[in-house]
């Protein structure tokens, strides 16, 4: 087993692409080498397209998907900013966590686990906080399978000072993300769901609007390392060395986004929805039960969440499918472990011949 | 020369070993896959190693070396703590900054670039300070090419409640440096130094005295990606999810490690003295003088700063180094601008051979 390819088909990471395993292997070059400049500017030209935007800041965060938050967070809100956090599963309690630490003010609006919010509520409860200055969500959330819709939310805020900050680490490149056109001032991913390249960089960007809150801020951000404007001076024109980026990592995003913008965002998003809807086809014809109400919530084509049916060992049954037929699905997290199974078909592995290779193997537990 | 490999001469990163070419591109697992958790036991269990000591918290932070400083620093400094900060270069200097966004009451002890401190002069400083929680200094000076000798102020200090935090960067595995007999409390280092794995990790360690400082704490600290308990649960026993380990990046580490211990630690401080000597022995013979005067201070043996001769246009000799003879060697930061060269023996790249070829290029530009 050890030196056969297991398959991902849990909330990442995915398999990845050979030409990501070649460049994750090149050489290494200096972070100030002109060559690796060039690298850079070639993220950030591709990043601006993955994302939809015209941002001039636009580039990868030095850490997993967790470090884009923070990057985020840490640079927008000051301590006593009124901030509001949207809760319907673990990233948003996440992000109310560091907004608490970053001792901001911090008001929620909560659904349980497996749902969405009513966009319209949202938009009530911001008007009803004059304070404002941040509002934060999670696009597609990871720990339940649901998606989001938040065109109305930044539409609304696109009037206001309100900053509009957006966790899309799970559908970035997978499902649609419109980053200027829906309103969005802040938005962050990670490179090991639907870009298929290994976990260790945040693609994130940030507009003028974000950017101007940042640079009135009265006190500094108590992070270094996550400090944006050091790091702007080095993704930017002047190269400022600030930390010694990860370069060999950034050769394999470079190459994960070239490869999805061959693709093109438009038909690996049809691919991801294709997939995702004969996944749930699979699904019932097993008996099997989605998590999320899809009469009334929106399911993630990138990760399906679904009921352990009774009578299955969920640790026991997992463990068995990965030592025994190579394939990796994810338990649930919080409140639904032991509840649900999370299966992810992201980027990469988001194809129903890796479907039909799941369900074949799924018969063998349930009857 | 795109396709050629680039000799890499400069203070990290380095040229890496096959094996970690290998190691880079392997098939990625999922971070909380058994296989996996025994791939971060090892790298524990070769950290502890090659930091030389029994701690039992010895991971390495998913970020590149800066991340560790404020792994190291956010756990350690609450508000209001009196810290003492050592500066005689960029990374002590670094070390101020971040202190004083975590709200230290920070004092510092200077002395020039170039210079190392007197031990017994740090001591008297610190027995005048008797609110002191802190002292934070750097080993390896990489803006400057000074090792400084800290056994004795960790002596000191550890019949103290005031915590030790020591930034080995550069030094971890290049030179002596003995985590428990010196009485350091925090150690952080980088992989793209003499460890010779691509940048994007920090190897660290935690003993006692500095949890027990941690866990008391009457302050959460301020960020949540740093979080010391909350990544101590994932690579300790109880393996709870906090972020997405950089699987590819540790297990790039993980085989760094092995082709370090393999050649042993004593063998690998040899070799890295021995190529430091042959550098000053070529330098000399050059007519090129060291920025650090060695008569009274200790020069690294891994990174040797070299003052520039007149009448050398500093970058654009750089810049033909690199594209015409394809060796990158380092310019001088802060007030080193354009006054110093920094050459980089580190790990692998720590021979005579590259040397020699370094010193056969070198000529073409000193009359």
């Amino acid at each position: 087993m050890k030196n056969k390819s297991k398959v991902l088909l849990g909330p990442g990471p995915t398999n990845i692409d050979d030409k990501v395993k070649i460049a994750l292997s090149r050489e290494p070059i200096s972070h100030l080498d002109a060559e690796f400049f060039g690298v850079l500017d070639e993220i950030t030209t591709s990043l601006r397209e993955v994302f939809q935007t015209k941002n001039k800041i636009a580039f990868a965060v030095s850490g997993t998907g967790s470090s884009g938050m923070e990057m985020a967070m840490s640079n927008l809100v000051e301590p006593d900013d009124e901030v509001l956090i949207l809760k319907n599963g673990e990233f948003g309690s996440r992000m109310e966590n560091l907004a608490l630490r970053l001792r901001a003010r911090v008001s929620t609006l909560s659904v349980p686990w497996g749902e969405s919010f009513d966009q319209l509520d949202v938009i009530k409860k911001i008007s009803s906080l004059p304070q404002l200055k941040v509002v934060a969500l999670v696009h597609a959330e990871t720990s339940t399978g649901v998606l989001q819709d938040i065109d109305l939310i930044g539409n609304y805020l696109k009037n206001t000072d309100i900053v509009f900050l957006v966790d899309a680490v799970t559908s970035l490149s997978g499902v649609e993300l419109k980053v200027d056109e829906w309103g969005i001032d802040v938005c962050f991913s990670g490179t090991q769901k639907c870009l298929s390249v290994p976990p260790g960089l945040s693609p994130i960007t940030f507009n003028d609007k974000a950017l101007m809150k940042i640079n009135n801020r009265k006190t500094p951000n108590s992070s270094w390392y996550f400090d944006l404007k050091m790091i702007t001076d080095y993704w930017g024109e002047d190269r400022v060395y600030h930390h010694t980026a990860p370069v060999n990592m950034l050769f394999a995003l470079n190459e994960g986004l070239s490869i999805c913008l061959e693709e093109g965002l438009t038909r690996r998003f049809k691919r991801h929805r294709d997939n995702g809807e004969y996944f749930f086809y699979r699904m019932k014809e097993l008996g099997l039960e989605s998590f999320v109400d899809v009469d009334k919530f929106r399911s993630l084509p990138m990760l399906k969440s679904v009921l352990i049916p009774a009578g299955i060992n969920d640790s026991e049954m997992r463990m068995d499918l990965l030592l025994n037929h190579g394939i990796e699905i994810g338990g649930g997290l919080g409140p639904t472990k032991g509840k649900i199974w999370r299966f992810g078909l992201m980027g990469f592995n988001s194809s129903k011949e890796l479907i039909d290779n799941l369900f074949d193997k799924l018969e063998l537990y349930i009857d």
